[in-house]
């Protein structure tokens, strides 16, 4: 498949990309708002990949241009940027396009960091709502450390949670994410389920401040 | 420790009772609103931890007399019940009692169980606000299935996670928490935490919902 990843300059973007450019064989486009940026982090993932012996040939363009031709398109986009980022590229999914979206907001309180929830129910929704009825949006990868998923030396043995209207783009997303080595996808039904998907980011964060010897987790469903 | 579960009777009290009773040596107090509901309930544990070689002298009582003596008081009752239940006991708190509570507020709706999380923040801060200032209130055991706790050939394997605004109180739960073999008692901070911990139980319900071969699921922090 043709998987273009928005925003994939960013740490979340380049955890996903290395680990799909590593596990499997799908062709993998970084997007960013420059394209020289997009270059330039599509080459220093190269570079990384092929100290691992990979000599896979991630493509790079400007957000706008690498969504074309994106059987999925994720949107790798800081929470207050992702409605902007999929409202602009909209009109350029492709028809059965697959919009992923990771993006969790949350602000930080004196207790700690807390999930800061849209009206329109999770941050999944809010990007819901600006995709065309000829896409399908899937929310998935909300609780992954970025550091974790980037260091290609860390085991994961995580698990991400996996929520769609649409059951077919659903397995689809489950399919690609379980070709990560060591990421298991769940699903956790409609897209609606997703706020409680989106609160386990800003727990995991206050998990790692409070406990000792515990950091960049993950959550493993058992 | 004098531990009062009030509430004993119901699945998650269960659970807690046996598995206090098997693996420490507290005093473990089952209480109820039905002095023999509470009485039958003791036999009952004390029947299933006899087959495993255990002796634990199980008190009962009914939960206005329950809570005398409690370090520990576990409020155990369903969400709709527990802040009726906190108030009706608080009066018989003991100076510097640890009032524990793990319920949750759920929904359920199409798409799946969803967290209903109530105006006071979570209903871990709705029972805090009716314990009175001469005991503490920690949250925990929010997301353990009642079935695999109860069910003493269960592995547990898992986590619970911990809020409390009086690090002794917290650190005292940890600790009788982590002597249940296979539970792993971790802190998220204070009680101004609780939303998110709270919302992990809809989740886990909606993915043994949707996924083959998953039941009675726990969480575990990886």
């Amino acid at each position: 498949m043709d998987i273009a990843i928005l925003g994939g300059t960013g740490d979340i973007g380049q955890g996903l990309a290395l680990r799909l450019a590593l596990d499997t064989n799908h062709t993998i486009r970084i997007g960013s708002r420059d394209a020289e940026k997009a270059d330039r982090a599509a080459a220093d993932y190269r570079a990384l990949l092929a100290e691992r012996g990979s000599d896979v040939a991630l493509e790079a363009a400007v957000n706008t241009e690498a969504v074309h031709g994106g059987d999925i398109v994720i949107l790798a986009a800081p929470p207050y940027h992702v409605r902007n980022l999929s409202e602009t590229v909209a009109d350029q999914l492709q028809e059965g396009a697959i919009v992923v979206t990771p993006a969790v907001g949350m602000q930080q309180q004196d207790a700690g960091f807390r999930y800061n929830r849209p009206a329109a129910g999770s941050v999944t929704e809010l990007v819901a709502d600006t995709v065309p009825d000829h896409a399908h949006v899937v929310g998935a990868y909300h609780n992954l450390a970025a550091n974790r998923l980037s260091n290609l030396d860390a085991d994961l043995g995580i698990d991400t949670l996996v929520v769609a209207d649409d059951p077919t783009a659903k397995a689809t997303i489950m399919e690609v994410t379980n070709a990560i080595d060591g990421l298991r996808a769940l699903d956790a039904g409609n897209l609606a389920n997703a706020p409680e998907i989106e609160a386990i980011t800003p727990l995991l964060i206050n998990i790692a401040k409070q406990n000792d010897g515990l950091h960049d987790l993950g959550v493993r469903f058992v």
